[in-house]
This record gives structure tokens, C-alpha cells and sequence, in this order.
């Protein structure tokens, strides 16, 4: 007997046969004799016309109205679902986030869990009850509606997960698992039994989007085991665990892309003691995210500084860099959106050495320039030209023993 | 300065322009000087689709569940036209029932309330604050959400007007207020300016359905003057008040009809004490609702025993019926549904004799043949044929002097 929480998003109860779909799969688990909970999205494409309404009546509407409006998405799904699995004999009911009550802070439209009162939940489970709960929502400060931000509903399951001491926080998706990198890209990628939170965290801020980086985080933080799994097929998904307990680890776990950052470079900057606070001050202080960075020593007492930002960031960072031009002193900015992140990602790099010279090797046997470099304790990143993306992630899946037999 | 509640069904925020519209009146009352606040409906076509949702899931669903699915339609409404408010400068928040809380038994699906909280709105009223409240739900025990059954917007306001002491509680509608009768019969019924709570009660029982008849019931107890008006057109509407703000009183205020019920015949009953009581026990027992009753002694010791059930109900009743034959010893029962009960209302017939008189010497005079008749204090009604509805209806709204000016 285990306690589960099992958690379907947007796509998993689209419309009535998959909600009824969904009622199966958790009487299954019942069945086998587990307590479960299940968290649930709204049905898909709900949130999308909910959010149409209030940014047409305003662009600027007040955050504490859009969660009120958006947060019956999920409420919807809750009853329904409670109804669907009442038909089929699992006794059920519906909570809402200020039912649990599952306590928030006051950032409307991204609030942060602060608290999930557990015990009646623990009550209702071991009575054989399953509560359905509405994922993405909870309850602020003067009894407001808050929603948790897109993807919150990963988030709710496994900070449901951790207030009723589950063994495992099932998370149904439309993708069966982690891969070792995009099997769009790599036929031969294969599916990952076991990945570490830490892991799980790189690749997640890489662009593989499976987890929500927040839950990542939580689960992490609060030992929640989490599986990835398919809701439309019935196999064993992926887990996402503490590192201990992956038996055996291999050097890299996974090759993750990202397309979502451009190069910025600043031409000529003097190169003088406190150079780079004058340049990325100004930039934190407009909310410019600021990921890898370098600086080259130029002989004429000036250097190069290349960083990169989100592509969308790119005119608010050239807004913020051309008010700064004084003080800085450079000669240009040059701004490249042709480039794609690269990383590998593996806990095994934290033990052994020469795990990022591999790649360095491999990338420069297929003749891609390397543009910039930056390394985690568990991740080496590069950034090439937009145009290598597909050959450098096989090049580097291969050379790190990740296809899958042929 | 006035203190006003505003109701709104689903017909006045079906959609974004209708909701901006809606605004734009409460703003008007606002800067009229008035303290407003605002109960809303779902927009018209959601609670359907709601519903229906969870009656292809099971058409025995739990009405826990249902209530916490239909209610989020409301939901959505408040949030959308707080933005609206505050998108033209009025200060408004939405009010879901558990947040007021507007306190109800645990008749999921058709609750009552028990105790609305008004001290909180009050003290936002005062401050300048537009409460936009959810119509039509509440809170029941366990902190579940209830709803209060169809056209429970109406009861939301009224409930919500009383605990607010509110000098009037304005229900927009698609019609423009109470006519002496139905202009699509009497092109000349003329609008009333008030009608009192008594009179609206027996105009509504007999198929005025411009108000739901629990929400006239508590506003009389309640002592909250209601104003119908239109939504779309910009005119005063018709009050319903107590009597005694009624100054000038005529002996009919209006004519009503309703096509809702069927004629039901007992023949050759044994006329023997207690026979009532044997035939409309077991009909109450079975939740029949009866409406007027009529028994005519014949010479041979039987009787027939005519009355009117609601049409949907004939068959429930004839197999009540049926079932205590033996008992009763009747010879057969005929159900004939066309037959349409027309009523005169007016508290003025109270304190003046001959009203009624007035009526059957008027039907007589068009050769329309009465059915049945009944009374209560302040309404006389008749079954006539069905054909003779219209003839009836226009007749006697001449008869008592109730046509506009020509």
C-alpha cells in the first residue's frame, strides 16, 4: 500500500471521455489498495479564453480579479471529475485551494505555496476517499483567490504531495518521460528510468519543459519522489529522485538545447576594476535576465564583453545598455539572435574530470565554433551558431554513450 | 445618497460589451452619490453548458459536485466586471458566497440562506467600494459550495439588499417591469408603477415570471423594495413595495394566465366523509402539488372530484391514483391538459365586494364556459378551455378599466 498523488494537466481531462478516462486510471490505483489524491488542471484551451476575457476588458487588469476568473478552470474540473469518479463506485469530493486550505502569499497571478494543511486531507484518504483537488490555485492574505502562474498545477501536486507525506507524485502528461535529449532530434534518444532533482532542474532551465522548474525545486526541497508519465499509454514513466537513489550514474544524463537566448556583445569596453557592475547593475535593476557570460582580453587595454539574454529581452537590454553608454565607455552593441545553448547535464561530472573536454572535442571534430562557455557544477553549456543545433546534439548524444542500441 | 444592491441576470453580461455596459451603469449610480453594490448571474449560455456537462457524466450526479461546478459560472462574472468597474475608474471587488459568506442550509442545488454577513460589504460600501457579489451560491456546512436553484440571482440580491439594509434592490431583466398583463396578449397592457408584494407573489404563481417567487417571499418579509427594470433601455421599471406605499389603489391590478397545468376528474366518488383526505393524502405523499379543487355532489350519493395538477405531473398522478382505487372507489379518472387558469389580482379586492361578480358575468358575456373556480383574498381565479385564453385575458383587462389610453 502506498500513498500517491496523481496529478493530470490541461490535455489529460480536455473533454468529458478523457475525464472519464482519467476516473480509470485512478480507480486502478485504488484499487491496488494506495491512498490517492489527484490535482487537476483546467480542461485545455478553458485557461486560454478565461485569460482573453480579462486582457480584453483590460490590458492592465488587476491581478486579484484575473485569479478569481481564471481560477474556475480548474475548479470545473474538480466537480467533474469528483462526478466522473462517484459514477464508476471510487468515492470522491472536489477541493478548491481555499477549501485545503493550501495558503499562499499575496503575488496574485504567481503566488508562492506557503502552506497545505494536510491532516484532513490524510483523514478523507485513509477513510478510502480520494480528494480531487484543483491544482494552480490557493488562498492569499484576506481571503483572495490566487493562482500559482502557468504550470502551477505541477507545482500544487507536489506541494500536495509533501503536505500528506506521499510516496510518490505521479504527474501525467502528454509525453511519456524524460529523454536523454529531444527524440525530435535523436531518434535514438531513450527514456530515462531514474533522473536526479538536480538533474532535473539543468535540464528543465535548458529547455526540456516536461517539469515546471518550480516544482523541480520544491520536490528537491521537500524529498517529494516525482514520476512523468503518459497519460494516454499505460507504462512506467520517468522518476525524478534524490540522487541516492539512482544506482548506477552515467557521466551525462542528458543533451539539452535551448533557442530561447541571444548574444549580446558590448565592443571596446574599458577594461578597469568594476567594469562589470557598471554593465550588469543597471541590467538586473530593468529585470534583464543575464545568463552566460564572457569577457575577452583585448591588448589595447580594452575587452569584448558577450553575454546573452532572452531573445524577447533584447531591446529592453539595448534600451538599459545605450542609457548607460557613458559610463561604460564601450564602442558598440552587437546583438546576434542566430544561437542556440547547448549543455550536457550529469551529476557523474561533479566526480570525474574531462567530462566537458569530451565535448569541446566532439563539437570541434564536426568544425562548430564554440561562441561562448559556461559550467555548473553538474552542467557544461555552450553557445554556437543557431545553424549546428541538430548536429552538435547528436554529435555530443553519441559521443556520451546515450543512443540506444540500434 | 441612497444605498442600492443592483442585480444583473445572464442576459445583461452575456458578453464583454454587454459587461462594459453593465459598468457603466453602476458607475452612473456611483457618481450619483449612491453606495452600490452588485449581484450578478452567469453569462447566459454558461450554467447551461455546465449543467449539461454534468448530466452527461451522470444524470444522478452528486449535488455537491454540481453546485461546486455551476457556481464557478458566476464566478466568472464577478471577476470579469470588477475589471470592467475598475477599467473606468470605480473602485469594485468581487465577492464569491464563502467570502461574504452568504450562509446556506445544505439543500445542495436548492439551498436556502440562513444569514448573510453584511457588516464587511457595509463597511466597503462606505468607503466608496463597489462589492461585485456572485449571485445565485453560497456556503453550506463543511464549507461547501451551494447554489440556490434557478433564478436564484434574484434571491442573492434581495437576501444580499436586506443585509446591506439597502434602500432598494434594482433587478435588471430583459423586460422592463410589470404590465397588467402580458403585452404579447393586451397590446395595451400598461407598465404598473407599483405593485405590492402580495399582488407579485399571485402574479408570479400564476406564470408573471418576471421575478422568482422565494426572492418576492423575502422581500416581503424582509421588508427590501425591489425595482424590475430593463437592462437595455434606460426608464424607470415597476417597484414592488409593501401596500401601504401604494397610494392609489385600483381594485384590479392585473390579469395573469398560466398554461401549466391540466384538469383532473375523479368520476363517481362515494360521498362520504373524509373522501378528500383518502384522495389527496397519497397525492401529497407522492410530492403531486394540487391547485384548486372542486367537487360537485351528484343525486345518486357519488360525486365528481375535479382538481389541477401541474401537466408534467398527470402521469405521476394517475398512477397515485390508480394505486388507491380500491380505497377511493371511484369508477374512472380523466386528465384533459387543455385548459389554461386565468386569474385577476389585486389587494383592492380586499375591502370591495363584486369583484369577482364582475369577472363571470364577463366571461358569461362572451360565452366562455368556466371550469372551475377559486379564490383567495386577493385573486379570483378560473380554468377556462385553452382555446378561450386570449378571448379571456383581453376581456377582462377591459372588464376592470386596465387598458392604456387608446
Amino acid at each position: 500500500m502506498a500513498r500517491i498523488v496523481m496529478k493530470f494537466g490541461g490535455t489529460s481531462v480536455a473533454d468529458l471521455d478523457r475525464i472519464r478516462n482519467v476516473a480509470t486510471r485512478v480507480k486502478r490505483e485504488v484499487e491496488a489498495g494506495h491512498e490517492v489524491a489527484v490535482v487537476v488542471s483546467a480542461m485545455s484551451g478553458v485557461t486560454n479564453q478565461l485569460v482573453k476575457w480579462c486582457t480584453e476588458l483590460s490590458p492592465l487588469h488587476d491581478a486579484r480579479e484575473y485569479d478569481t476568473v481564471v481560477a474556475t478552470g480548474e475548479q470545473v474540473t474538480t466537480g467533474l471529475l469528483a462526478i466522473a469518479l462517484q459514477t464508476i463506485g471510487v468515492d470522491a469530493r472536489s477541493w478548491q485551494g481555499w477549501q485545503v486550505p493550501i495558503r499562499t502569499d499575496g503575488a496574485h497571478g504567481k503566488a508562492r505555496v506557503e502552506e497545505i494543511e494536510g491532516a484532513r486531507l490524510i483523514e478523507r484518504m485513509s477513510g478510502g476517499q480520494v480528494p480531487v483537488i484543483a491544482g494552480f490555485q490557493g488562498i492569499g492574505p484576506r481571503e483572495r483567490i490566487t493562482t500559482l502562474g502557468r504550470g502551477g498545477s505541477d507545482l500544487s501536486a507536489v506541494a500536495v504531495a509533501a503536505a500528506v507525506r506521499a510516496d510518490r507524485c505521479d504527474i501525467y502528461t502528454d509525453v511519456d518521460g524524460i529523454y536523454t535529449t529531444d527524440p525530435r532530434i535523436v531518434p535514438r534518444a531513450r527514456k530515462l528510468a531514474a533522473v536526479a532533482y538536480e538533474e532535473m532542474l539543468e535540464l528543465a532551465s535548458v529547455g526540456a519543459k516536461v517539469l515546471q522548474t518550480r516544482s523541480v525545486e520544491l520536490a528537491m526541497k521537500q524529498k517529494v519522489r516525482v514520476q512523468v508519465l503518459s497519460s494516454f499509454e499505460d507504462k512506467p514513466g520517468s522518476l525524478v529522485v534524490d540522487e541516492d537513489e539512482i544506482v548506477e550514474q552515467p557521466l551525462v544524463t542528458g543533451v539539452a538545447y535551448s533557442r530561447d537566448e541571444a548574444k549580446v556583445t558590448l565592443r571596446r569596453v574599458p577594461d578597469k576594476p568594476g567594469i562589470a557592475a557598471t554593465v550588469f547593475g543597471p541590467l538586473a535593476d530593468a529585470n534583464v535576465n543575464v545568463d552566460m557570460i564572457v569577457q575577452n582580453l583585448g591588448s589595447d587595454g580594452t575587452t569584448d564583453m558577450t553575454f546573452t539574454v532572452g531573445k524577447a529581452e533584447v531591446p529592453r537590454a539595448r534600451e538599459v545598455l545605450e542609457k548607460s553608454r557613458a559610463e561604460i565607455g564601450y564602442s558598440e552593441v552587437v546583438a546576434d539572435p542566430e544561437v542556440t545553448k547547448i549543455s550536457i547535464v550529469g551529476i557523474g561530472m561533479r566526480s570525474h574530470a574531462g567530462v566537458a573536454a569530451t565535448m569541446f572535442k566532439t563539437l570541434a571534430e564536426k568544425g562548430i565554433n564554440i561562441q561562448v562557455i559556461s559550467t555548473s557544477e553538474i552542467k557544461t553549456s555552450v553557445l554556437v551558431g543557431a545553424e549546428y543545433t541538430e548536429l552538435a546534439v547528436r554529435a555530443l548524444h553519441t559521443a556520451y554513450g546515450l543512443d540506444a542500441p540500434a
